[in-house]
């Protein structure tokens, strides 16, 4: 009798500005589960708590275009005039880990590494309401009413790419765990597909 | 915002004689989730324990027969001399449940569904190796070398179909309480999924 051992998985974790795909992954991260951490490069400044090399690789505009033109970028997205890249180094130790593999990007990353690998495991959060969203972003922002309205207009957009991803995942307010654990209910429930995923990553 | 209210599933837990589709059934049950379980009809006499009507419906040969011809069975299948039998009443019964819906059926009976209801969650139970498997053979009878003999071969068999099923869950011996998480990891999974499942039963 043949042994089940499943392939390492790749899942990536995205969603709308603002769902909270940060906070998701910072919990996921705090839950010291066996999984690896991809760090994506940013030249947004950090928030509040968030660790450089650990929450994100945070770099200046002219470092990012340097990563960017010496090909050490897997993909690149701006968002919000913020712009955000997966280090090709980073997926390369996250691969040798041999283990599974999360990763955090944005809609437009995420549909550019679907072309790239789609055998990745593809995460959609979505908040439970538009209302919820727009609670969240008066609280992270002191914006006017015109900046979220485009905010607003923007997340509906993005929520159109929702059929692309694998599954979605609604991640409302105060119930976080809630959402890590239908995370780690989806990963195991990957690892028992009798038709498993081979992930390959262009590198 | 449109809101995410997931189809109801239809899960069949099938796998090869002796892997215990019984107990997990049994212990599914005992765990108090929302589900709906479907109850099959059977010539198998009752072991210690179980009840008719719950575990199964016990019923003799004519009675099964009867059954049969009346077309008020949506498959059915002999294994070691007995038949086993889905009546379409319990069917409906479940369907008109709205709830998820769980069945166990043998891997016979699990290839007609396939080709019944597509859309069905298929999972695969096998024990951890061959030696647990006869292990618990000899345990449940009293058979000789030659009855085992023949249940072996029957398993490797059975064995061949695994590819049929979505997922393969190991239900490995005093381990019983990580199948059934594991069984319930696939439902929320595949509750979260973009693409939900329509099943749709020809009754």
């Amino acid at each position: 009798m043949r042994e089940f051992k499943p392939n390492p998985l790749l899942v990536i974790i995205s969603g709308p500005s603002g769902v909270g795909k940060d906070t998701v992954l910072k919990a996921m991260k705090a839950g010291g589960f066996p999984f690896h951490f991809v760090v994506t490069m940013t030249t947004r400044p950090p928030r509040p708590g968030e660790v450089n090399g650990e929450d994100y690789i945070f770099v200046s505009e002219e470092e990012f275009n340097k990563a960017l033109r010496s090909g050490a970028l897997l993909e690149n997205a701006v968002v919000y005039g913020h712009h955000y890249g997966v280090p090709k180094e980073q997926v390369r130790k996250a691969v040798e880990s041999g283990k599974d593999v999360l990763m955090r990007v944005d809609v437009q990353g995420a549909r550019t590494l679907r072309g790239l690998i789609p055998e990745a495991v593809f995460i959609f959060l979505v908040p439970s309401s538009e209302e919820e969203l727009l609670r969240r972003l008066k609280i992270r922002h002191t914006e006017d009413e015109e900046a979220l309205k485009l905010r607003l207009s923007k997340f509906r957009e993005e929520m159109e790419s929702l059929s692309e991803f694998d599954y979605v995942v609604v991640n409302a307010d105060g119930k976080l765990d809630e959402t890590v654990q239908t995370i780690l209910a989806i990963i195991k429930a990957e690892k028992c597909r009798t038709k498993q995923r081979k992930v390959q990553i262009p590198l």
